[in-house]
């Protein structure tokens, strides 16, 4: 299923995707952490209720927001989880370029959250050094603690698209990730979670970023340098994960920061970043 | 006044402490959250309540939680801002030491969140380097956006005690913080949140941590190289901050890194961490 989370006529409401249709789930769970949380067994009554739906509401007709518009804690983000794009960032940085032998995480604001389609503030005041990162990002289908690696995919409710909106000057300035990644706006994320089951292999999706059209980021998940069960157990060694939870994995080579001279967003400004099996997720700097 | 979540008869509820009393307000607010939010008036019409009642509960019947025991999002910490704490761990981790000409911000887990009293669990197995961080807490009190820094101190809500656990081997081996920093229980603070009229100059107060008894830290928050409003005015420039956020302003020197040889946690060990017109948080290292 690809499942959503939609304004239609002024009221937030859960939902699926089915061709062009939403098909209303909120009397089902009254949003999706709800929906995530409750596990399997309302799930498969969802999908029930999804393929036998005989109508719903044209796609083009509702506005879809971030899937989960209120996560319960920060979004866990990898850092320099791509070979490609750890070598890039290091030598724009002036470090040496030396891969993680451990997983980088830092997280960024619940307040950072935005939609599909959705406007991100320029903030100019605040940075010159706009940057975007393509990544997949995987949510936590139930509380996971511990867990043995080959237990590990089990805990994963389904996939998104994530652009990790990025700010390199106060990334250099304050060192730890945080605030650099943190600006309001700077967490677009959809348009929609599109289940497990649906993706057999997450580590080999095609990932791409397209700048007003033109390709910056063309890769493949299968160059992870910490796959999803690894950070999975990784965590889960020390801190419980719980359903709704959202990790996104890093991302590939090609980012502004990475480039000669830099390429650095400008007002106006589209993003897109697709990814196989999911879709596209598409933002415009404004301001 | 000293605001607190506490568990009366199984039931959470939220409350004041005078002298050695409970007073419920839970019938004002079902939470802390809601409480913070909801603004002065409320706030002052608990504060007639509180002074006015003839009866409470005794404070050694309930158990205190944690002042907000589900934050709205993570806690966000500052690193590196006492200087002879900067200089402390820059040398034990072999780094120039060079104090941060920014603050350093990054966040602790929802997940990690702790009580006053409470055990915190040793998780040997993930980490052998545990250590204490006594820190002043900072809470937001309102919707803050783009604060001037004569304004910013309206926006602090009050106070509390924070002790940011740490595990100096994963902080080394993860690069940044965020998951060195949010084992399970890893954020215990309170006992209570002083309302910010009640601490007239919070760089003023003096700040201590003892260790099974022996004092480890103990320094001012005059101390701190970033202050809170600069600390505020900084991320309310690219971030709404909001009520309800928790901001620990950094730890003065004295860690169990910064000595020699290095101290590091055991199970058992009782840590204090007291700040003069706050209170004592008291936790024990177990497992």
């Amino acid at each position: 299923m690809r499942l959503v989370t939609y304004i239609d006529g002024a009221i937030e409401r859960v939902g699926a995707v089915r061709d062009d249709l939403v098909i209303d789930l909120s009397d089902m769970a009254p949003d999706m952490l709800t929906l995530i949380a409750a596990g399997p067994a309302l799930l498969a009554a969802a999908q029930q209720r999804v393929e036998a739906a005989q109508r719903g509401t044209p796609l083009d007709q509702v506005r879809l927001l971030a899937p989960i518009p209120r996560p319960r804690q920060n979004i866990i983000c990898l850092g320099m989880n791509y070979a490609a794009h750890a070598i890039e960032s290091l030598r724009a940085k002036g470090l040496p370029e030396k891969l993680p032998e451990h997983p980088v995480f830092f997280t960024k604001s619940v307040s950072a959250v935005n939609h599909p389609g959705a406007d991100i503030p320029m903030l100019s005041e605040v940075s010159a050094k706009r940057d975007w990162e393509a990544e997949l990002a995987f949510i936590i289908g139930r509380p996971t603690r511990n867990v043995a690696r080959e237990d590990a995919m089990r805990s994963v409710f389904g996939y998104t698209i994530f652009n990790d909106v990025s700010a390199r000057d106060l990334q250099m300035q304050h060192q730890q990730f945080f605030f650099s990644k943190s600006l309001e706006g700077a967490a677009p994320m959809g348009p929609w979670i599109v289940t497990a089951d649906e993706i057999p292999d997450p580590h080999a999706l095609r990932i791409q970023m397209r700048l007003n059209g033109t390709t910056m980021q063309d890769s493949s998940t299968h160059d992870m340098i910490f796959d999803i069960p690894t950070v999975i157990t990784t965590l889960s060694r020390g801190m419980e994960l719980g359903p709704g939870d959202i990790i996104a994995t890093g991302t590939p080579e090609g980012v502004g920061m990475g480039r000669t001279p830099p390429v650095w967003l400008q007002a106006g400004d589209l993003i897109e970043v697709e990814i196989s099996g999911i879709g596209v997720l598409r933002n415009r700097m404004v301001g």
